[in-house]
């Protein structure tokens, strides 16, 4: 079952504020609170879905369309659609893990800050 | 330019045969053929677009909801969409690099084989 009151459920919400880089109806984007590299971003959809999957499988069209222009916006402004690592960890992942249990998506660009597995577990 | 003899190109147009998971019209799932993880599988666009960035910005709306459709139903089948890293490299990103000039969305789950770093760049 969806946790409400997770950190992004409340970013989502507005209940914390927060550096927002992109918005749009359904999704937003703003900077990882933990970089791991010079640019760290996350997008998020508005709505409640837990993963990745839950999101593809249950969210609408249009709530979908909205996140991959969110993705999409957010790079561009960043500046890194042309070199960057585009990350989904669902669950227990083999390499890193799903901290929060809001679908996220990464955007990680520029100079490697941290090793990403130390805060991804 | 795009490079229309890279090797997902040529799977996408059936030139190199391949060990499909799932297709549908416009995107298509199978094999790494170097696995980094027990379950280790790649979706693509049959379409030409070099990165995700490509891909996000000038495919259609149909090819777009075909891709994440295939993505969801790959990673069903593959059993893994409650425990996997979602991973899109573009050019030279911070932790990997594309090695294929195609779009191209890693889905990798269970027991690591190798580092991913090894053979992303």
């Amino acid at each position: 079952m969806y946790d409400k009151n997770n950190v992004f459920a409340k970013i989502a919400r507005g209940d914390i504020p927060t550096n927002k880089i992109y918005e749009n109806t359904h999704a937003l984007s703003f900077y990882d609170a933990n970089p791991v590299a010079k640019t760290h971003v996350l997008i998020i959809p508005k709505g409640e879905y837990e993963n990745m999957f839950d999101f593809l499988h249950n969210a609408s069209t249009e709530e979908q369309a909205s996140f991959w222009d969110c993705v999409k916006e957010t790079a561009k402004k960043m500046n890194c659609d042309n070199a960057c690592n585009v990350i989904a960890n669902v669950g227990r992942g083999t390499f890193f893990y799903q901290s929060v249990p809001h679908f996220h998506l990464h955007i990680i660009a520029g100079e490697k800050l941290q090793d990403f597995s130390d805060i991804a577990q």
